[in-house]
Formats: structure tokens, C-alpha cells, sequence
């Protein structure tokens, strides 16, 4: 199985909350760590007052992690799991929790651009990503020898008007086959269909430019260049059947001029695409990203 | 007159010029001011290939500057002035010249919000912008007291819906009367009409928020946080009858994150227009703004 | 007495505690004060693995305020400071404590260059600052009119070599007489002398240039111009006894290029040491820094 | 031979001139270009003032190029460059005149740190550097198949103190062998003897880390994070006798807090060598940069 050197050696729980505020979460989900003989790491808290809700990050080393709770998942025991999701709900919070040994299974969709592609392969292979890149899905057939290269299975998808849904469902049938956790679409250029992604029900990465002003219709870097911006951006959120309009996990923008030719603007988008998926699968895998209401809490 | 101590002493000319491209316009232009004595001191070109436009900044030190152009530009002779523009005009080239010794003469545009409006004060104070500020105009008289202070002639005119045609006209009339050549909007919280950009048919630079993505209606700052924006900007641009759609001279943007309410938002945004409008109008005021087609070069 | 508007009307308790890590910290401090009814608001934990070090800022509303702990802090009852202090210490912890309500009082060192005293000033009128700015010293007296404008005492402290003692002790008569908290040197040209900082033993930031590489020795704008630097910065620090080696708070750069001359980078120098000062004072009025080892930790 | 798409298709000139300024070099340089049916299609001129000295870069499309130069810059023919030489020659300037046409012949140095070599050699084969990356030197076997999977020649030349010199050697005999024009040292950990640099007599560009203040000896990432710093820096300059100190040709930097421990900064580090290495490498392929006096004009 293909896999990069860890970053995380060490075993630690880390658990994501939300839910109503209310006097004395941060004391008791504290202590109920504390009597259990946990040591807390790291941890973060954060209120929305508009909306009273409280969110929080917890990093903790457990006293033990003795019976694995799942085979991919050997240093999570099922009972603290179950232990922790009880008292979360007990707390009236939603609440997921994960060790940091566990290695989040990743699908990497791709087409023909492989800036993207590159970038996120050689991060992981560099031992930037707690992940383990399982496939590669592309609609093209452009990128297998590379994908090859990486060791990664490289599946070809072919997807067209005709026959969008039967691509979906093979999508489907692989992502579960391989119990994936996690997509990231790497400059893949077709819309997830709201089924898919209901049917996935994991979270989805994606990137795109961004402009200020905004440009709706095709070829943005041409109407950016058009219109004189002086700043051209990159946006990684998740997806949702809306499109380009899910919750917003990074975003980052660089400076440009007149002197900028179209295809210069189309290079520097390159390059802020990189840094922004990079940076945003990285806040993911760390699960520091709590996504609610169409926003994020990205916990640094 | 209110004046700020001078950042160019020297008497040099700048011309900005435009227009079809065709070969040898570089060496016609240089050697029409070698051949009248005159030094170049900075030459900056540029090409649109798209539209085959040709633009120029050129700064040069004349042979001499005998006979006052007029009174406001003492150091541009009338010669030397129709001379170029008729040389420019042979070359089938918009153009525009100005001594450095000119000091631009512009109107003030606030309203009640105070950062900018202070900011531009100062570093003209500074001697950061190289031009007289004649007047201040605002519909309100919060800052008249802050004007005063900076020996500033401070008009307020008032208003509203039912008078906001013979509020304009007042406001062409002081602008006409002090020779008004530049109008900054600083905050200035109302929309000029398109008759008073045709009667002024001067330059305006706007300043005002902006978001990725793009959010129309009120509160912008309220929708931008609702939506969980991790970065802010602002845009300078000139005013066109099309609202906050003109060309853009300057841009920039902050970083923010989950933690940033909406009054912080707010704050970053008062730095931020700031730090804009004073860049777009130095860039102006150092004639290095060329508008077209609703875009410009800015050369810096 | 001056003063701003609040940016802070909650009278809530912010602590900074830091001291040997060990098992149950945050849940026992989060026990603490849920076991006196405070609703904690904010809490943010670092830990220093290296050293072994815990740090933690928390923000929490208590329950009652009954009993003033001192006139000047209203809002921190003297029976709360005392129990938690106590509390901190039994936990092997040091600890400082304060109320939002509190406003620290500062005292702003100047002498000619007025950017960052304006900055300062105008930010503060803003309300972004939540401090009571007590009073103005200078060892000259070109911002006395400014300081007076504002409505803030200035005093004019002469210093040179031969009473360069006398003139601190003068400086520190004023700071305690004032019961300054804080002093910040807005570009204030004299090197306060270790005896000085001993003897006022309360918190001193100073804002400086700063280069890559790094420029010893007098004119760093002329050296940074000499060596073609394309980039320049700011950094805000405390005061300690080794020039401009004090614990760092904030630092940010501009770029630059050859066509910059010295003046535009003592120019763009200014607009960086304003935002750079702002935001340090901003963090330390916050009780967001805590400095140890040389170094600070800054709770954002 | 290994090979990029080509990014500049045209088969355009660009000469770099600097010396002595005097009146009328913009026109004459102009004119002789035009004089010979040449289009400029660039022109950028900088003049340091308190040297005296004018630089510039221009870029025009002759009017044929018949006769070749030598058989690796097909484009510029001999007369042409040596008319040009001559012509700058009698205004008492030094001239570098090459054909877009013309792929600079780079050697890549590089060690174990693969995300350098990685980054250059994806952007090379996406087509944005006109080169031909001829030839791969390494003192460590590490990179070999990789190099390898790119198609580049890969020396393995070990480098010791016992035999520094009879390493330099070979590096030197490869070089002129293959003609190499610049030598690119990707995270490359030796340093160049100032034998070697006066032998290759060619520009050798070099990235590292850079840090305010900055750190003498070993392991500067620890120190930067001993230190607290805020921001972490890289610098991409000419390699010159005197270590890390040669004409800085880029600069960026990178926010850090106190979160980040000594392997993130690394890891951000990497992030920026690659950008900065990038843009340089760029900037001198394109012509754009001219050294002097132990600094840089970077035309953009």
C-alpha cells in the first residue's frame, strides 16, 4: 500500500466538538480527558456568538489505546471512541474524534492539469500529509504513467453527457471498495453531481481561482485580464451541490500587473492552486476544520 | 493655500501617451526630447497584443522652461506643451503632459467615517503626494472641526434624495471655481450621479471594500463573515456612471480567519482602504495611471 | 482625563499563566473557575515542547465583581486576583490577571517623527485600543501642538549626554506618578539605558527597521538601498537591557525594487513600523503576549 | 536533448546595457534599432542617480536574423550581435544581447533535498523556463533515478575535503563540455570554491534561508525558532567568493507564530526556496536581471 513517511509518530486522540454554548464545556470535557488519565496536548476553543455555538479542537495522549477499534484505525480504541462520542452527546455536542495514527484514506480525482497533481504527491511523498493516497480517479488517460511513477493504482473514468451517472456509480463503487475517507479534486474538471456527493457522504476538496471582482461565465483568467484586476486568487473548499460555493477552508492571492499576459495570469493561478489545496488537505488531514453553516472554523 | 513640502523639487515633464502600435514609436518619442535637448530620466513602455495598443510614461528633464503655461503650472512653457501634444498627434497618439513642478489642485469627498480621510491628510502633510488639497466637500460636518486643523477650507453640503441634483451643482461650482483637477472620495458615502461625472469630466478615484467572493446588497461586511471569508480587500478605482465597476488602479487584501468578528472585518478594512487609496493616489498624482477600456497600466 | 471608546464594554477576566507542563492543567483550570459559575469565553493553550513549558491565556465572564480591587480596575474584584493567584501558584504557575474593564495606562515616548504618534493616537481615538493614553514624553518639543490637539499632556524631557540620567529619573518620576503601565516608543530616538528599565520593571515596546540581511552600524535605509535588498521590515519588541535584541511581537515587510531610492524606502519603512507598532500595542492591551526566554508567545 | 515546451515562440532580441548615463541614450539606442526596420517590443530603463549610471533592457523583433550566430542560438545571426556590441560600445556601455530563441544550457547542482530539484524540473517541463536543463551534478546518489525519470543526465560527483578540488575539476570539465551558460545550485550543500566560480566564469545562482535578525552558524532554523521570530525569509542571489553574500536577485518571506515548531518552519521554508529559486530562475532566463555593484536591476 502506498504510503509516506509519518509525521505524527505519535499516538494521540483528537476530537473535533460543536453544539449550543454553555457554562462549563471547556471544564468539563477537560476533566472527563483528565480523570481518564489522558494528558491534554493542544487546545482550542472558539464561540460564534451570533449563533451561540461552541466549537472546539482537543488534542489529548490517552493513558491507553489498547483494543483497536477498527483495522485501519489500530489506535483508536472502539471504547474510548464510543466512550467519548456518549459524553459529547451527553453535552447536548456533535463530536468526531480520531487518533493521530490513524492515516486518512485519500482518492485524488484529477484530468489533464498536473500542477495540482505534482504538488500534492510530492508533499505526501516529503511526509507533509498524514494520509494514505489509495487511487487516483481521472477522466483522462494523461496522467497514468506519472500516477505509475508514484506507485499509486490509476483508474480511468471516462465521463460524458451520455453516461455521467454510470461514471459515478463506478466512482462510488471504488471510493467505498477502498473504504476512501476523503476526496480531493486536483484541478478534476467535471461538477460533482448532488448525488454523488450524497451518496459518498465524506467530506470533498476542491480549488478553484478566484477573482475580486467575481467572474461568472468561462475562461475566468481572460475576463480577470480583461478587466484589470490587480489581484488573482485561490479558493480550496468543500464541495457541496451548490457549485464553487461551499464552505471556504483557504484562500491566498497574488499580486499582478498590466504587464501580466494572459497566460502569465494562468501560471501564477498555477502556483496559488498548489499552495491553497496544499495547505487546505493539510488543515484537513490535522482535522483542524470544523465546517457549519456554510463556513468554516479552520483551528491553527 | 495649504500646501505640503514638496517630494519632487526638480522641474522634470512626464507625458503619458497611447495608442495604435507601430514600430519606431520608441525612437521617435526619445528623439524628438534628445533633439530639443532635453534628458530622459525614466521611459517605461508597454504593449496590449490583444488590442495592439501601445503606452508610454516618459519623464524628462527639459532644455528649459522659459514662459509660464499658465499660472497653476508655472513650469510647463506653452510651447513646449502644444509642441508635444502635436508631436504626439502625428504619431496618431493620445497624450498627456504635465510639469512635476505642477502640483495637482484636489477636492476632498468625506462623509463621516474619519481613516481615510485623516490618512490622506497626514502623508500629504508628509509631503508623500505632491499636489495642493484646495477644499474638503462633505455631506456632513463631523470632520469640519479636524479640516480646520489642517488649515483646510471645509464645505458642507448637505444631501438627499429630494436635492441631490442642486447638492451637485454646488459641488461642480466650488470644484470649477478652485480649478479643481482631481476629486478623491474618501469614504464619502454618497453616489455621485452620472451628470455630475459628465459636468466634472475630471478624474475621481473611489475606494471600497472587496470580498472573494463577490457580495452585492448591504452590509457587506456582515455577508462576508456570514460566509467565512479568510481573506478581505479593497479595491481604488475611477468612478464611472457604472457603481464601483470603473478601472482599477489598486488592490489589496488581509488575511482573516474564524476569530475575526464583524467589527474586526471592519477594522482590517479601515487599514486596508487606507493603504489603497493613499497608493492609488500617489501612483495618480506621479502620473503613472493610464485608464482604457475600462482597465489601466500603472507603471511603477 | 483622555480616553477612547471602549472597544471592550464586557467586564470579563483574562489570565496568562505559563509554568511546567504537567498531566490535568487545562481541566483544572477550567474546573476552577466553572466551580465559581464563570463562563469561560475564550482559552487558548500552547505548549513548548521543547522546554517543556505550558502557557495558556484564558477569557471568561465571572460570576460577580463585588469588591473593587483598586480604583483604576474596577472591575477585578481584590478577592478574585488574590484566588486565583493563589490557585495559579498552587499549580506550580505564574499568572497575571486582569479585567476588560481595566484600560492600561500608557505612556507614548516621541521625539520628531510624528507617523507612528499619529497612528497611534488616531487608532486609539478610534477605539482600538483598549487603554487610556496618560501621557505624551519627548525630548523635544516639535509634537507639543499635536499632543495638545488631542488633548494629552506632553512633556518635554531634554536629554543629552551630560543629563541623560538626570532626564530618566525625571521620565521615571513621571511614569510613577502617572502609575503607567506601559511605555511605547513610537519612534521615540533615545536608547533607554538598562537602569531605566530596571527601575520602571514594567513593560516597554520599541518598533525598529528591519533587513535581510540584517545592517550594523548607522543609516540601515542607505546600507538596505547599497545592497539592493527586495525586501524591507518592520519589528515591534520589548525593551530589555541588549539593544534591539528584546522578545519579538510582530514583524512584516514590504517589497521593494531598484526603483525605490532611499526615500521611498524610509517612506514605505514608515507605513510598515505603524502597522507593525499597532498591531504589537493592539495584542499587548489584549494580554496576548507573554514573553519568556527571550521570545514571545502571542495568543491570537 | 532534454526540452521544455517553448514559452517564447518569437524569435525576438533583448539586449541589457548599463554605463556612464549622458543625455540621449534612450534615442540614440532607439534609433539604431529602428534605423535597421527592428520593432521594440520592451523597453525598461532604470538610471542610478547616485552613481550615475543607466541601465536598461530592451527587447525588439529584428528585422531578419539570416545568418546564424552558432548552432545553439540559431536565432541571433553573428552580424547582429556584433553591431549591436559595437554600437553599445562606442555610447561607453556593456552590452548582453541573446535571442528568445536561444535555450539557455543550465546544470543543475543539487544533494539529498529533493523539493528544489522537484520544483524546477515540473516547471521547467510545464514550459515555464526557456532553457535546456542539460545536465544533473550531485555529490550523493539520492536524486539519480529521479533525475532519471525526467530524462536528464545525472553526474555523481562526491565532493570531500581530501579531493574538493579534483571534484571541482570534473564539475568544471562537464560543464565546458556541455556548454553551460548558468549553473542553478537547488539546496546543492557545498559551497563553490572562489577557484571554481572564476574558472566557470559564468552566473551560478544559489537559494537559501533568510531570517530578521539574522542567524551566524549552524542550524538557523533553530535558531530562528529560539529566537521567536515572526516571519522566516529565503533569498535567491549570485553566488559570489564571499559566502551568501552575493547580489540578491529575490526575497520572500513567510508568517510564523509560535505554533510552529522547528520542523514546520522547515517545511515552510521549503515552500518558499521553491518560489524564490523559481522566480529568479525565471527572471534571469528572461534577460531580466543585471548585476552590479554587488546588487541587482531586475527589470519586470
Amino acid at each position: 500500500m502506498p504510503s509516506s513517511p509519518s509525521t505524527t509518530p505519535e499516538n494521540a486522540y483528537v476530537a473535533l466538538l460543536h453544539g449550543p454554548d454553555q457554562p462549563g464545556l471547556v471544564a468539563r470535557v477537560a476533566s472527563w480527558i483528565y480523570e481518564r488519565r489522558g494528558n491534554i496536548l493542544h487546545a482550542d476553543q472558539h464561540r460564534d456568538r451570533e449563533n451561540n455555538i461552541f466549537f472546539q479542537r482537543i488534542e489529548w495522549m490517552p493513558a491507553s489505546a489498547a483494543v483497536p477499534a477498527d483495522p485501519h484505525s489500530p489506535a483508536l480504541s472502539a471504547a474510548d471512541a464510543e466512550n467519548f462520542q456518549a459524553f459529547a452527546h451527553s453535552l447536548g455536542m456533535h463530536a468526531r474524534i480520531a487518533s493521530t495514527a490513524h492515516r486518512t484514506r485519500v482518492a485524488l480525482f484529477v484530468s489533464k492539469y498536473d500542477h495540482c497533481f505534482h504538488d500534492v504527491l510530492l508533499r505526501w511523498r516529503a511526509g507533509e500529509f498524514n494520509c494514505d493516497i489509495a487511487l487516483i480517479i481521472s477522466n483522462h488517460t494523461d496522467l497514468a504513467p506519472a500516477a505509475a511513477s508514484y506507485g499509486i493504482p490509476f483508474h480511468h473514468l471516462p465521463v460524458n453527457a451520455a453516461q455521467k451517472s454510470a461514471a459515478e456509480n463506478a466512482q462510488l463503487d471504488l471510493l467505498r471498495r477502498e473504504r476512501i475517507e476523503l476526496a480531493v479534486l486536483a484541478r478534476y474538471m467535471q461538477v460533482l453531481s448532488p448525488d454523488f456527493l450524497a451518496a459518498f457522504a465524506r467530506p470533498v476538496i476542491n480549488i478553484h481561482h478566484s477573482f475580486l471582482p467575481a467572474f461568472a461565465g468561462g475562461r475566468p483568467y481572460h475576463q480577470a485580464h480583461a478587466r484589470g484586476v490587480k489581484l488573482i486568487g485561490a479558493t480550496a473548499h468543500y464541495a457541496t451541490p451548490v457549485l464553487d460555493d461551499g464552505p471556504i477552508i483557504q484562500q491566498d492571492v497574488a499580486r499582478v500587473t498590466h504587464r501580466h499576459d494572459v497566460d502569465d495570469l494562468v501560471r501564477l493561478g498555477r502556483d496559488l492552486e498548489k499552495l491553497v489545496l496544499a495547505r487546505a488537505l493539510r488543515s484537513h488531514l490535522e482535522h483542524r476544520v470544523l465546517a457549519y453553516a456554510n463556513k468554516t472554523v479552520v483551528f491553527d
